[in-house]
């Protein structure tokens, strides 16, 4: 059993209520779904998500939980196990219940809600919680966030997080952390790209596992750019709204485009 | 500038008072540096450490704190930049001010205060301290802990921590990450080992870059055997107490004994 609270988000006042709402959803049920179920069981997989892939039952439990906010906020909703919420509105949550599904299950601290208010089909919002501290990132597109990237332009030395690397990544990925100074592999997309936001690191890549979902790249989409950087698709692939769950891109968020452009061109060879 | 806070540690009631200062110093005095300095100044080498390693700021500023708590708690102090503080004591402090320095001084929110009370040449008890949510693990050797670790006996399909790859492991490094299930790479030992500890990870790993210091291992060398799991060097030397900082080993933290040989044998290939 993971005995760690999960604290009340630490939201700025000026969060759209239903971002808000759901992000305070999430955290209350995954702060319940621990104190009730074996780190075994959060991890068991009850379903197939609407993207394709097993849903564990800490994802369910939390998902459930957005649902209800989502509806009760009056604004669609479009997540990853369930897929599309139609409630009627021009206002569309994007939203990843648990990013990390991984380490929220087993108890490795790194864990997040990251979610975006798109209307018609622009993504206007973002907000990231970190589930185990409260800690929050919150961005408007196109308005600068107080928080900043670390500004750097060149990959040698850096400080990158990098996907895990997966069967026909791995040299891509070796190339990368030869190069930078130091390597982290966190295994929560979303919690990286606000620590390029932040300027704790200066880029986050997917070194071409094609892993990301809209969900998991659409919250650092509006932040990352508002905290000066920049997120693209390691193959230049335009990152849209869609509700086509089945779309993968491998994100690349860095703290400048031309440590994006050298990221690219590094993992590509 | 990291903005965030720095919490004061969350110790258990009987924890060893020498050990209990020590890391209070250490969070408040982390916490001061991260509100006077920007990352760049804190991550800024302002010496060489006893351990021929480069000093930051980070560590300077939380070592001096440290080093005062020791000597007014009447014990000697083994640190990594200081070496060996002799008070007169037949109880020694060996502390790693800050484990994560790099995390520490970027801003990544993984970094503890790792420290163990060593009498004559015998770790007797062992405090570690996540700085950015107060999180302690605190062991007695010999004594069980209300944490364990998850029992897991094979590499296949299991949950691993590694150290970055460094030059001449990369193989070593693919070859664990490729039989795990999910493998992370946190940057700081003594936050990993605890998860080790406490069954978020089934186990940590150096796959042979000799990197560990005595600081780096000796909490977990307390905590995880009292977790129910094991701390060995990857080599089979012995992890003792020696005032010689220049010694290295290449720890293996593993929820079961089972599971380092396996781990071992498959970084030596």
């Amino acid at each position: 059993m993971n005995t760690w609270p999960v604290p009340a988000p630490d939201l700025p006042a000026d969060v759209h209520p239903a971002l808000a709402a759901t992000a305070e959803a999430a955290a209350r049920a995954y702060g319940g779904a621990r104190a009730e179920f074996t780190r075994a069981q959060l991890r068991e997989e009850v379903a197939d998500g609407a993207d394709g892939t097993p849903t564990m039952r800490v994802d369910a439990i939390v998902e459930a939980a957005i649902a209800e906010a989502a509806r009760a906020a009056g604004a669609n909703l479009l997540s990853e196990e369930a897929g599309f919420l139609d409630h009627g509105s021009a206002a569309t949550l994007v939203i990843d219940p648990v990013d990390g599904s991984a380490n929220a299950a087993t108890g490795v601290p790194l864990s997040c809600f990251a979610g975006a208010l798109v209307v018609d089909d622009q993504p206007v919002e973002a907000l990231t919680v970190w589930f185990d501290t409260g800690r929050a990132w919150h961005a408007r597109a196109g308005e600068p966030t107080p928080f900043r990237t670390t500004g750097r332009k060149v990959l040698k030395g850096a400080n990158v997080c990098l996907l895990r690397p997966k069967r026909g990544t791995e040299e891509a990925w070796l190339r990368v952390a030869d190069q930078a100074d130091r390597v982290r592999v966190l295994c929560t997309t979303c919690l990286e790209t606000m620590l390029v936001a932040e300027g704790a690191v200066d880029a986050f890549a997917d070194p071409g596992s094609d892993t990301h979902r809209l969900m998991d790249l659409i919250a650092a989409l509006v932040t990352v750019p508002a905290a000066g950087g920049v997120l693209l698709d390691l193959h230049g692939r335009p990152l849209t709204f869609d509700l086509d769950l089945t779309r993968r891109w491998s994100g690349i968020a860095a703290a400048t485009p031309e440590l994006a452009d050298e990221l690219i061109a590094v993992i590509r060879g």
